[in-house]
């Protein structure tokens, strides 16, 4: 009953983005190869945004990540640098020509965020945050939408309508694991969902094996694992120290073990960057 | 490490909300005995919400609960009347003496809620939004914090913590259920989990058995289960005429069911309605 | 299309066993009231056994239970005293006038168990072991299946139909936790999920909250939750010295506290002894 | 507590088989390359699997699988061919130069499959029979593993412990999907598990993409991605008929769409056959 109902909801993203199957942030086109989108947790100071972007940059990343506004499960945590960390992000991607992701938490940082960057990411815990979702999708810019933790592909998919529904069909989706229980990986990475993500709409489908499995070790093996099935990208943390990372420095790479990784993906799969209007 | 890390953090709500284990809200007490909270999911007309109300009442609930935003899977569910339901709710509550509960989707709606109802319902969707933890906090009114579906005990706690840490003491726990793999029920309802919430902190918990199940028979049995096993209170779905119901029909009792669950609970459990005053 | 096909198989299971829903266990009657069994996690020598069913015949368990044949997780665990084991059992089970459960393992042990024991338990790794169970079930002794931690209740009622088509109806159902993400408790009782089983099914259905739950101050409270809910029954570890046990002390009960939990169950449930006839 | 328990206990299998990594089986080596096993769900009569064995040795599969005792969730199911099953199987891998696994799911079959097949498979369902699991040891042949679907990675070795210290190292782990929550997939494959349980370990471990999701159009996809990710190979459900399957026919491929994943597996890892003594 529940399952039924949901399955005649998602109309719009089940006929697809404008009509096709592919996604233009800020020149890169996702659905046409496979696109890695590379940075840290989050962004520390001008110094390490710097020298992220220009090592994930020289890897051949397409675009930058890095989180200003964090969502951490305590509130002692390293809560990120807002705003002044959002105009560090902007800048350094400006400096290395990658369009940039990053998260909003709240209603109020996206006019910020709208006049910075490329691409808003709408994270796990704010999957079912339709509020945000709403506000996000007005903006007019291309929405990162996770995968919750508990979600449902059906849910995942409802939630991306109340994008579409606000007229922006440029949704992302990304599988980053669903809540497991075994200790060994952080979450449990569901590429399979990814991929049926991925037949059920016409939306591109990447994974983020870094918050997917919380293992350093695991994160290029199923980065090659996602581009040989054919899904549209990744989205990898990437550290110039890991071992001083602010967040999350277990489980991200430093640079010498990204262009290790990119090298490894091009083996498998071609990764196109694609002009604006190529990807129409 | 992640495990030690969260529970080092949520200091504030292992010590217990202000040195004891009760919230007063509206001269209801949780944590002395056991407190039914019931109402349909959501506010639908002033007739609906009064016959609700005034049934409610009558078979010795303590609080009246309904929504008036409702965070819908689909984009395309009633989402609930806004806030001329909110309205609605406070003035049905005030007919019958019965404080009410109403959730928040959004900071924007909290200035009315906080003037019309005596509780904030953060639901499971927004357990890990942690801005609206934080404004919702920030009212003074007592908070009633939904376990997400797939947050551990740590993590419940951790968003406990946000609220807490704003000044506000005055948080109830619901074990609302966890995703589940069967088809026979809605949710898996972690009936130990809440009874471990318990153990760990100072905070009072009660479950949701209508979301908890989705099944209308197992309402009364959990409900009684929970009293049996010493929790504080449920918070149970009931609507005049759950056929017509808008949303989650399924789930809810009609008056009479409502009225023989209430007198098993008596059996088992003492239903305690306490002064402010003797709540502290 | 699996969940289909599976509704359908279940016939006998569904229509109840021997045209009711009791099972007799040496003149216990599962269906009639609340039947508590107890004993230790495994017999470990006379004297252990011996205290253990003179303290739960004391207390007023219906029933003693203890492992003779343990399926440990690891193979450098205590497997158990074997066929001895099943002797001392059985001798302290007939000098405290309790009929005793004990789990097969392997088919060999079928011959000694069906001489010396009134139950024979099939424990959550053996659920979808059909052989084991066509075995089991043609010692005409009656069966407690437990269900398995990642076992719909599809497969439960499948497993159990193994049994009756053998021309076995006596099968009592537990629920002893599924595969759960908390640290907190070991597994994650499915209370709700085991009341949905007596609805399905005409079959009683107990639950094993030491397992379900591994915290010894678990057990009670929900002891008397399945009471309150209107469960059948509950099988619980007690041992005289949960400190020196061999296996699973740190959920095990003392006799004392076994003692006061007996007297919380009689005071929600009738504990009822009926003699064989009268089970009919 | 647990844990560190469990993680003391496989020391013989974390210290890896016979001092390397590869376990050889009818000539074919596991661990040094990407084997495919492939065949029908069950062996349904000498023409079916005369047609599958050719068709899959032709594409380049390295041993062939078919069921003879089908471990059935319903009695109702169609439950195997039994003892001449396993004949017609061991005759059809001998004509095509195949090495076969079957899977046991009593002792009783155990000398019939020692003297007719190359590898015995212990499946999910049985992964914690641990008599089981000591008696197939016991014959020599190696062992093919499955996870169970609420086993964690420390379970598993343990189980892997069991055959170990029967003095048979020659065991192959199989992740073939943990119990998941959505319906689009059967079962949620955890390629990242697998990963770990290859750090965890020196046994060769390989996916069962299958039964991990039940969805034919994810298999191609997901054994590219067990190859891209340094997986030791998988296993395949291949009927020469899918509509016309007496199991798991929604499942299987057909033997064009078999060819079609060989030829991709092959762009992505070599698949080596490597002679008994080079295993070595």
């Amino acid at each position: 009953m529940f399952l039924r109902r949901a399955l005649e909801m998602y109309e719009m993203v089940k006929r697809g983005s404008n009509g096709s199957s592919t996604v233009e942030v800020g020149g890169v086109c996702f659905g046409r190869g496979f696109v890695v989108i590379a940075g840290p947790c989050a962004v520390e100071d001008e110094m390490q945004i710097e020298a992220a972007a220009r090592g994930v940059a020289a890897a051949g990343a397409l675009m930058l990540r890095a989180g200003a506004y964090k969502p951490r499960t305590s509130p002692y945590s390293f809560q990120g640098l807002g705003a002044p960390g959002v105009t560090m992000i902007a800048r350094a991607a400006l400096r290395h020509r990658l369009p940039a992701v990053v998260e909003a938490t709240a209603a109020e940082q996206l006019p910020l965020l709208a006049r910075s960057v490329d691409m808003i990411q709408i994270g796990a815990r704010n999957m079912q945050n339709f509020a945000l979702i709403q506000e996000a999708a007005r903006t007019g810019l291309p929405i990162l939408l996770k995968r919750g933790p508990a979600a449902t592909l059906d849910e995942v998919l409802c939630a991306a309508e109340y994008a579409v529904l606000e007229g922006n069909r440029n949704v992302v989706l990304c599988e980053r694991g669903v809540r497991g229980f075994d200790r060994h990986t952080r979450n449990l990475l569901d590429l399979a969902g990814a991929l049926r993500l991925k037949e059920l709409t016409g939306l591109p489908v990447i994974i983020d094996p870094s918050h997917g499995t919380g293992q350093r070790s695991l994160v290029a093996p199923l980065v090659a694992a996602a581009a040989a099935a054919g899904l549209d990208g990744a989205i990898v943390e990437v550290h110039p120290e890991p071992a001083r990372a602010l967040s999350d420095g277990e489980q991200a790479l430093d640079l010498a073990d990204f262009a290790a990784l990119m090298t490894r993906v091009r083996e498998i799969a071609p990764t196109v960057k694609v002009a604006s209007q190529a990807c129409r």
